[in-house]
């Protein structure tokens, strides 16, 4: 079904409160979950909702925690989410990182305690919206193999920035994580019962494999990239769990796999202001030179159009509000199991779109 | 042949200065280029020292330029190499930058209108052995593709970082260009009539293929995980050139290829203090623990060893101080031919490594 944007937040918001988390970090939460479907990220959008309910039912996710401030300087922050919910403490965190970069060239925050924090692009972008280029990472449980390792030792570390581009453009928007796919895609290889290109996965046995049935069966998958994944993977995890003071490799769990345990997370956020650097319009202007010359360049036969990084995520992104917002059936299904888990009827009538 | 570190840099620095370059900076060509030989990245190392001297003969490097500082804060610098060499430029930028890391969280250096900078690695284990957490990049003339481009649209824009690991390992060390593979790779193929796989190029037309003899006819090369190179090579054109002030993209003269001309190369590069986040011993006892567990980790079959980013740089680099530097053909060559163009005499009685 198409969604109305602006009622599925206030709906999810809802969802949340009745989930016992206080109004501030449902709104967070909704906001953030909604605005990742409508850019067309539905693996971090409202499909996860009703695993949020889940963990903080068995007590993994302590819906009430509040960010604690560490340590602190005009231009840092560490941060503690309390073994809270990982979106509403990046939200606030980033917020705050973004209001000390408004007078500095330079400033950076990580969390630590913390759970699932959603689409880093989200963070970033936010940054890039105020006028600042953004960074923001986390780590995650191990779902990868380092280079020549067998088993699952680092997480696939998800990294994004994003850089005020003018209103031409937007802005610059890349986000990924440090596997050369995600499990996502494996799954739907099995279910399709098609082999997987050499290079995704390892099977239990740390061998190279082309079977997806192997990510249901302890297989492992593989940095993307090689040598160049599994060193980005680690620089997100020195950053989050070493520099944060978070949960490392092993020390991370996973909130999807295991809802009641502690996931001790950690995230890293920058913030660079260009105002320090020859000023934000002079920076967007050179933004704008920029992508006009990638995206006018010669195309590739067969291919149509250059893309820049976040192109695609910000025409979803109009088109939701212009149009509605068409969720993929898992993410309509996980809705309405969180709003099952929390006692609220979910209105069709009210949510969907209309011109 | 087999050199003493020691008497290798000393030659080079005698080589430099010969060749018109300042004391100051013909010592940090020295330095540089010899360690980045003694780590094995020959790629980068005194391979590049015959060229240096050519661009400076054919104008396209001013020897003597000094570094300016455009704008600063005490956690910033904007910086202009004023058409000089990259590696003074660099280090000179990057032990300022160190500098004021080590009372601030954080700090930031650009450079604009600089040239080649050699080993990205180079300034990021600077930082790191240093006690900080080093970031240093640099864009590059366009040689890679975008995603769907046919042409040569962006350079393969080296990135590194560095982080402090304490005694056992020194740092974590990691340094990547975005193209699947230099181009010299290819060129060895070609050399002995291999195909290269498909993904590491494209031929004149933006065809894919696997004939590496079009890396001489006007192939282009391709980012390394598709749009995930394409776009961490945008990241750090956008850092050096729109935000450093540098050439962007076609902006970018090739050193390499036309040495006469202004090549207004950018760099970027970051520091931060682990003392700001629970102190620098304790970051580096985590970082000794998230080694230990990754290394000591399951090996898939066939393999030995798992290694750590820079492991293998940290133990060429001692080894070239304990039995010598052995350098391949093509840099004895290079330095050769440098000697020559400064008219200095190859001493290689004076240059071996004796025990």
């Amino acid at each position: 079904m198409r969604f109305n944007c602006a009622e599925l937040e206030k709906f999810v918001q809802k969802i949340f409160q009745a989930g016992n988390v206080p109004a501030a970090g449902a709104k967070a939460l909704a906001e953030v979950l909604v605005k990742t479907d409508m850019r067309g990220v539905f693996s971090h959008g409202v499909v996860r909702s009703a695993r949020y309910l889940d963990c903080i039912r068995a007590g993994g996710i302590h819906p009430d925690a509040a960010l604690k401030t560490i340590a602190e300087t005009p231009a840092s922050f560490r941060f503690d989410a309390a073994g809270g919910l990982g979106i509403p403490a990046s939200l606030e965190a980033v917020d705050r990182l973004i209001e000390r970069a408004k007078t500095l060239p330079i400033a950076v925050a990580t969390i630590n305690h913390s759970d699932h924090f959603g689409a880093a692009g989200y963070y970033a972008l936010r940054c890039a919206d105020a006028g600042l280029i953004g960074f923001a990472m986390s780590n995650t449980c191990p779902l990868m193999a380092p280079t020549n390792g067998a088993t699952a030792r680092i997480g696939n570390n998800p990294f994004a920035y994003a850089a005020p581009a003018g209103k031409k453009y937007r802005a610059v928007l890349f986000d990924i994580c440090m596997s050369t796919v995600a499990c996502g895609k494996i799954a739907i290889a099995a279910a399709e019962k098609k082999p997987i290109p050499f290079g995704w996965m390892l099977d239990k046995e740390g061998r190279p494999t082309d079977d997806p049935q192997w990510c249901f069966d302890g297989g492992v998958l593989l940095p993307f990239g090689g040598h160049k994944g599994y060193g980005l993977a680690m620089m997100v995890e020195i950053l989050t769990g070493a520099l944060g003071g978070a949960g490392m490799l092993s020390g991370v769990n996973s909130w999807n796999t295991v809802p009641g345990r502690d996931a001790d997370t950690g995230h890293a956020f920058l913030a660079i202001n260009p105002e320090f650097f020859g000023g934000l319009a002079e920076f967007e202007r050179r933004m704008e030179a920029m992508i006009d010359e990638i995206v006018t360049s010669p195309k590739a036969p067969g291919c149509d159009r250059i893309l820049y990084p976040g192109e695609l995520e910000f025409e979803r992104e109009r088109r939701a509000v212009e149009t509605g917002l068409e969720l993929p059936e898992a993410s309509v299904a996980e809705l309405k199991r969180a709003a099952e888990l929390t006692g609220l009827a979910f209105e069709t009538e009210k949510l969907a779109f209309r011109r």
